[in-house]
């Protein structure tokens, strides 16, 4: 990414799931004379496909469900109240939605925090819908042997498997629902399974919440006695528990400690500006961690809390809040703004030697956005357009891991209808568990 | 709107330009057993028109031109050297690719500020669209005499016209643009316009840009010699300028007494949450107006300051800004929202007679939005959705004025691909001129 760049008439040679060639179409059709397959993407513009780098993707089940609510109130009252009732199949079901909603925006890779089920998961919704993502199982200081199961099943089950599509994350919950010990814990797990079933090249991530609200440091101190007197993120330092493979969602309340100490420990961010101001938490100090050489990514969040999927948003909104907010109109420039939708989110998985980029070598994960559009016309500059204008429903084609995996709007790997009907009868079903439970409990 | 709800299984009657019958289908197809053209909505949730409240139509043709500029640069070497070479055809272009842009995403009505000419004009655009709108020529103290004949045959030629589609505006730019005496004389102007050509049905309003960054009170000062010391719109009532049919773009910075002013005169507002970000004019205080009771209705700005023309994403804007700023999450609430996006949009623009709400008596302004959509799945809440989920493309048919302007994604009152080829040769015939110019100039 040292030369990006947009080249125009241009043509990508693929080969099985990597990219061979990348060039003018005048000199890439005189080298390439045999019969390839071939995609037209004239009046188009072919990007990296789009890296999701925080999601829940099961919880698109409840988009919708409970909005404009105080955070406890909407966790405790109306969230946590149906998650309870979620099976293994239903968790499944929302996965394979939020899949498809990823695909059909043109995003190719996403990093969910879930809780995992040995028969039926977020991994199988993704390997079925051939998107590329990091399953991670959630944990908790409340479930740790149920948690320690579950991390050895998914990642071996999983880790690398479907064709490469799927890595394996160990995710602690976050800093006040994790206890210290727990979380050294977790990173003692994260290193054995590495050496298990990782590798230096496929290695297994840790992905949290991190100083999401203000009083997280005070959230900590309830729930297990210490003081994280100089920040959320330094108090994870003092732990040991931060290294280069840690990706950290929201960061919104950081202090200039916490920032140094992700610098030193090479740990990577997922800006979530939609679900962030969506629940009020605040607005991420982007342009300072960027500032100091931090990277930074982005993510949706779950779609019960922004409420969609949709990357072509939350680049448009990372380019704007932070020019409003600081009064700064030369922040966050789209060119930026791509980059960290694609490159930076790479780097946040520890996947970047095989995606994030149009480079030969890598793999084919490629989304084809339709510029015949009104609002994307007149044509001054593609990656303002991108940033600025296009949405999620211009993606016409995407290829993922070489395969094309939605054509002109069509999903080849899944039927859109019945996955529609299905998660409509898992929603009735599940406000039919919660009525009956309500009933029973009066 | 006292009684706003969502009608299940309903249906609308039709005649004409006018709603005649709102209720369920159940009861609607006994009442009109005869043969009716019907629509079909299955799947589908109908809504008012959207309303987008402050709009430079023609502006389309910069959109993308130029980005992350410095407010001062980016009008100076960027904006104002292009826009002084359009021609009068390339208004009528550019406008009408904001009508397409619009009624492809539900927005009917379009209050939009420009330089008028008789010959072709935003307003013989939208006329041609089918798209409904208030069309006002921009007024500054440089060009009084121009302004005067522009604002006559404006209003003469177009108030009301257009099988009622089109009414006009008398656009004073802002407070530091147009003098104290002149911003008085066109108060007299449009009492005078109105008498000839207007009505307390249709009146003609303004629409002018006040308090959008908060230097403005600095520019009034140098620009005319005159200290607004309690707040812009306290400077404007001083003059006597203010009534209930005048349209303020931005409010971004305001004082109480400004607030005070615009309750007192019923001034209303037009926020552009999209537009205050980019160009990090800051943002509105929304939460406070909505507090004192003032109207508050929702705009784009302009597609080179946004740069969409999406009243979805303007939407999904207003519901999360405020909570995020204010850190409070039950501010801005969908359905209030929504109603921000119609019926209030309806009142800044003195037309709730006729528009802004789906009522027996009112105008068939109209859009039809498919819901069989992966991301608008599970259904809990239509309003949710609307606001949290649903894009401009998920727009399916639109009514103006009881005519079908679009249906199944298709206009049927223009051919969209010539119109993009058109302003893409108007782009190429700009940036030409511009070249020939700078050329010249060296």
């Amino acid at each position: 990414m040292q030369n990006r760049k947009v080249i125009h008439q241009g043509a990508i040679a693929i080969e099985d799931k990597t990219i061979t060639d990348v060039g003018k179409t005048r000199e890439l059709k005189r080298k390439y004379r045999t019969c390839y397959e071939k995609i037209d993407a004239k009046g188009g513009v072919v990007i990296p496909g789009l890296i999701n780098t925080h999601q829940h993707a099961a919880m698109s089940l409840l988009r919708g469900y409970a909005d404009d609510l105080p955070l406890q109130e909407w966790l405790e009252k109306w969230i946590w109240p149906v998650e309870k009732h979620m099976t293994a199949q239903d968790i499944y079901t929302g996965a394979l939605l939020t899949a498809i909603e990823s695909i059909m925006g043109g995003t190719t890779t996403v990093n969910t925090m879930y809780h995992y089920t040995p028969e039926k998961n977020e991994a199988k919704a993704f390997a079925d819908a051939g998107l590329r993502g990091v399953i991670g199982h959630v944990c908790f200081s409340w479930r740790k042997k149920e948690d320690m199961r579950a991390l050895e099943d998914l990642t071996k089950s999983w880790h690398n498997k479907a064709d490469g599509l799927i890595h394996t994350g160990v995710d602690p919950h976050s800093p006040y629902t994790v206890d210290p010990e727990y979380m050294q814990e977790l990173k003692e797990v994260r290193k054995e399974l590495n050496q298990k079933y990782g590798s230096e090249e496929t290695p297994i991530i840790a992905h949290i919440h991190v100083a999401e609200t203000v009083d997280e440091p005070e959230k900590i101190r309830r729930a297990f006695n210490v003081q994280p007197e100089n920040g959320v993120m330094e108090y994870l330092d003092s732990l040991g528990v931060l290294d280069q493979h840690v990706v950290a969602a929201h960061c919104v309340a950081l202090t200039d400690k916490d920032m140094t100490a992700m610098k030193r420990r090479l740990v990577k961010v997922s800006h979530n500006p939609i679900s962030n101001l969506k629940l009020a938490s605040g607005i991420s100090p982007v342009p300072e961690m960027l500032g100091k050489g931090i990277t930074v990514s982005l993510g949706t969040d779950s779609p019960c809390s922004n409420n969609a999927a949709d990357m072509f948003e939350v680049m448009k909104t990372t380019a704007i809040i932070h020019k409003g907010v600081n009064k700064n109109p030369v922040l966050l420039p789209a060119e930026e703004v791509l980059e960290m939708a694609t490159i930076r989110g790479a780097e946040a998985l520890s996947w970047e030697n095989e995606i994030g980029s149009i480079e030969v070598g890598k793999k084919a994960d490629l989304a084809i956005i339709n510029f015949r559009k009104p609002h994307l016309c007149p044509l001054y500059s593609e990656v303002s357009h991108l940033v600025y204008a296009a949405n999620a429903s211009d993606v016409e084609t995407v290829l993922i891991n070489g395969k094309i995996v939605m054509e002109n709007r069509r999903l080849t790997t899944l039927n859109v209808e019945k996955t529609i009907e299905k998660v409509e009868k898992t929603k009735n079903s599940l406000l039919n568990k919660l009525k009956q439970n309500n009933s029973k409990s009066q």
